[in-house]
């Protein structure tokens, strides 16, 4: 058996040195880009004989730099749990509940490209479906390891075992309609192949993927019964096909590509106003250094959307602001709407990012480059992958005269970079706090390593106001917007990066959702700040239509650190009160801390004034 | 058109008038049962014509009997939120998250009938798939109503809209795996059948069904094309047929109910010592009459089980306790497992009702009645109705001469009743508390008014021991086991009847979940009494394997009425406190009061030892 083991790793050795060679060969480092993550990762990997199919999965979870699980544990999953446990270099994070665990493992996915959440059979893994739907509605690689009855237990007379719903494949259907790539694990001679493939599938299209693991498999150890193809399988066809899954398979058509080139540069030359908005896969697909390189060369004024901010240190003197159609500065959205050719880059093309109106930019003039599809004008380019047009555009656009869009550009910022009159704080003041000024105070506080996390509502509108000081320091579920995201995702997000010290932005309706996470934020003794925008109820369910269904109890969310026995909780009506509040809170680095910021019912960010007369049009 | 629809109300009378003297004739109310329940309830309707599509569904809801809905508004529901705030006779339930909101009306379907939960599409909707998961798990008829893009803004080359998953049916289809039935409100032309079908079928199978209602339709007025089929659509087929739906459409054959009723027969007059396990069907499909009838006649002893604790008054002379496997008293697992005839009537054959193990009753010794299957030994009958069999079984036993069966009956009463030696309560008492004391004295103070509603846990295990004062006085998720349920589902059972008082067990792993839906509580002004059973972690998983994932950060649960400015906190250490804390409690009638019982984490029920011993075996 160890000679065996040897031969593999001599093979895998072999085929390791083979495929880096060829790597070197191609000279293609971006489209290698996931194979080599793989196959480095893949390399160290010792006997896989040894293992047991549990072993396999954390150790195949660590290479892809997981370090982190997040998850609720339960009968089923209970022996995984005490392994994980038990793994060095991996941290079990237990929280309140299932649906906090998906949002943190979300967030953390979204900033170290995988994050993996651990549930039990039904009772864990149902109530998860939605944060899995906005990862996969907004990219965001997460792995979910569920457990289940064992493979053994599932034929035959018994009776049903408890938490199972219709049928024993129920869950996992379900879970079909929301990720990339799904597996149960039924036996010890597919295991490795399906784990392989299965996590790839999450790395490769940043989408959520689903294990099934049933009590019975975890401790089988493996049986490779197929020399493994290590390395190609990241781009092996998934389980399940998706219409998105259709579309990523296709490899680049060198005459596609070159005349789509063409065509661009030709438009992009001929332009006199061009733009760039940067979408949120230019984050998620690593990469902001290819986007940095296209802006420095030609100069062209860029612009975010609002779930990708931040995707641009946005002290680039080249950053015009965050694109959210009439929810956009005037200056932005006057410019963006007004360019002669709008390159859309990694961009979802969905009514959040155009202000929840229909097309404000005309297809004529767009130049539209994402994952699963390139156009130009009115055509598509089915056979052309995003990294080799964008690596195409970068090359070859050196060699064109873009003097016109040079200046422009240049005006663009003369004439449109925001003034900073009314953004000075004084303590003085004991005017009563408002949504704009909470984010004007705010914007001129935040540090080199804070990271915004935005919830659902006016926490998000309101933060197309700040400026994100580094590239990744601003998440928010800005297209999904589904509310309760920015508490349970604080945690993932300074899990994640050390570094990071949260700022938490929080409506009191999403903190209600599950605010309550906080208590997993005192176990560990996190120290994001949570600012609660307590307008005392739905303030944008207000602004279209308003009720008593928009009305919340009311919290004392201050006296929350009372009941968890950690924590700071202040209660903030002026504007001196809240910089006097938010200086204790970035001094108080050793525990988290919590600003009920009280707001008028009407107040709204200007933003938020703009969506709502958007909607109300509607 | 007014003229058209005097002439379809013209028909719709004839109609129920026709229908309502096949009832009289047919004599067979229970076969007619719930026919009638939909002739009766769509007599009172008045001209459809009139009507928009929200308003025909809300009427409708209004029919059968629902007076609260349950939900969190979302911009595609609005209007409908709108609407239900404005119709006499709704009170609209919101919720502080969606989870919340779903078990609340779970509980409300439990004990009304129906239960109606309303949310917004996908971050509404997909919140709640585990709670649906529970009640199609548990047969609770809960009716989701979601909004969704309008169907209108469904075709064509537009943006994604806000909240989109991967397609527009996404959501619909992933319900379809947790639902009896569903419909897409497509068009004022088939609006109206479809809410009929899918109404009734809720109703007829005590299962979820899913309705989806697009921004654009709810406006517009119904069109009625066919003669409406009134009354009968309570059995037309389901859009979805799944296995449950098929079983229950077979009509029952007259030959195979002689036969299986003289077998019957036949068993239970010749075995010495017969059992009835009422299941949870009896109290779902409204048959409890007909088991104490059954009872009544024959003096056989009956047990309930976890699910359907309290199906029968647990004062009835008749009845024994609950039988759970091992989880049982020890003088109830006896008797029925030493039983020479079982007669299980609407039990859920799960691996909860036999305590974890599989088949410790020999199916040659079992009669099985339920609305899915009949069975007697080892053969099946798949053409007798439930509610044929227990009726025949109750008109043709009196014949039967049940002297042996009733001597063992009676010497049963004698031998195992459970001894009141230890139930004395003394307020002298420091001792530290424990879950069996608790459950003691909780036993002696339950009243006429109150439902004791137990988490998944110590608080289910421990609730055997309790004496339900009334039927429908005990609720649990016996079967699916889903933590969190308890908080949420108190509100739903106080609503639908207002004469209770819940008594909210729940342990700390379970309140940390979904606890601070007592916020809903306090915006109701609800007063049920919440005892958490705080013994410091996952108690029952800790039971099974322990480690560091068991433990949960310590709240001051009696602190949470500070947070929510309403409520009563108090900390229970002792017998005493606990006794007095409990009075005190009992008479604040005004308030919710909110006991933190502090148990010693090594502590439990005496049911949960020896279930953790089965668990372990296994």
């Amino acid at each position: 058996m160890s000679r065996v083991g040897s031969i593999f790793n001599l093979a895998n050795c072999i085929n390791t040195i083979v495929l880096l060679i060829q790597k070197i060969n191609n000279n293609i480092s971006c489209r290698m880009h996931f194979n080599v993550d793989v196959i480095m990762a893949k390399s160290e990997k010792t006997n896989h004989h040894k293992q047991t199919v549990a072993d396999y999965l954390i150790e195949s979870l660590k290479n892809y730099g997981v370090s982190h699980i997040f998850g609720v544990p339960g009968d089923y999953i209970l022996d995984f749990f005490n392994k994980l446990v038990h793994t060095n270099g991996i941290n079990v994070v237990t929280t309140c509940d299932e649906q906090g665990a998906a949002l943190a493992a979300d967030a953390y996915a979204r900033i170290k490209g995988i994050g993996v959440v651990c549930v039990t059979y039904s009772v864990g893994g149902l109530k998860i479906v939605n944060a899995v739907a906005q990862a996969f509605s907004e990219k965001s690689p997460l792995v979910i390891i569920s457990g289940a009855p064992g493979i053994n237990k599932r034929h035959g007379n018994r009776f049903l075992p408890h938490h199972k719903v219709q049928n024993f494949d129920t869950q996992q259907k379900i879970f079909e309609h929301i990720t990339i790539d799904s597996a149960l694990i039924q036996d010890p001679f597919s295991a490795t192949r399906e784990i392989d493939r299965v996590l790839s599938s999450a790395i490769s299209y940043k989408l959520p993927v689903y294990l099934e693991l049933p009590q019975d498999m975890e401790e089988l150890r493996i049986v490779n019964t197929d020399n493994r193809n290590l390395g190609n399988n990241s781009f092996s066809t998934p389980y399940i096909s998706s219409d998105i899954g259709q579309k990523l398979f296709n490899g680049t058509d060198d005459e596609e590509l070159k005349e789509a080139l063409s065509e661009s540069l030709e438009m992009i030359k001929s332009s006199k106003k061009p733009v760039i908005i940067a979408g949120v896969e230019l984050h998620r697909f690593g990469l902001q250094d290819k986007l940095l390189q296209l802006v420095e060369k030609t100069k062209i004024p860029v612009v975010s959307t609002l779930l990708s901010k931040s995707v641009v240190n946005e002290s680039n003197t080249h950053y015009l602001g965050v694109y959210s159609g009439n929810m956009s500065k005037e200056h932005v959205q006057r410019y963006v709407e007004s360019s002669d050719c709008v390159i859309m880059i990694g961009v979802f093309l969905t009514n959040v990012t155009f202000g929840i109106t229909d097309n404000p930019i005309d297809k004529s003039r767009c130049i539209y480059i994402a994952k699963d599809n390139i156009s130009i004008k009115f055509h598509n380019y089915k056979n052309i992958r995003f990294e080799d047009f964008l690596d195409g555009l970068i090359q070859n656009i050196e060699n064109n005269n873009l003097q016109n869009s040079q200046i422009y550009s240049e005006n663009a910022r003369y004439d449109f970079s925001p003034s900073n009159t009314d953004n000075h704080i004084t303590s003085k003041s004991s005017t009563k706090i408002t949504v704009k000024r909470l984010f004007e105070i705010l914007d001129t506080s935040l540090s080199e390593n804070n990271i915004v996390i935005a919830d659902v509502g006016d926490s998000l509108f309101g933060s197309i106001d700040l400026t994100s000081p580094n590239s990744t320091s601003f998440l928010s579920p800005a297209f999904y917007l589904s509310m309760g995201f920015a508490v349970p995702a604080s945690i993932g997000a300074q899990l994640a990066n050390s570094n990071f010290r949260s700022i938490v932005l929080v409506g009191d309706g999403a903190f209600q959702m599950t605010g309550m996470e906080v208590s997993t934020i005192a176990k560990l003794n996190l120290n994001p700040i949570i600012i609660i925008l307590n307008n005392f109820g739905y303030r944008t369910e207000r602004a279209i239509l308003d009720g008593p269904f928009n009305d919340l109890q009311m919290w004392n969310y201050s006296k929350i650190p009372s009941v968890l026995g950690k924590g700071k909780g202040f209660v903030v009506e002026t504007e001196e009160q809240f910089i006097h509040f938010l200086t204790v809170a970035k001094n108080t680095t050793n525990d988290f801390c919590l600003l009920d910021v009280h707001l008028d019912p009407s107040d709204a960010s200007s933003a938020l004034k703009r969506l709502s007369k958007g909607l109300k049009k509607k």
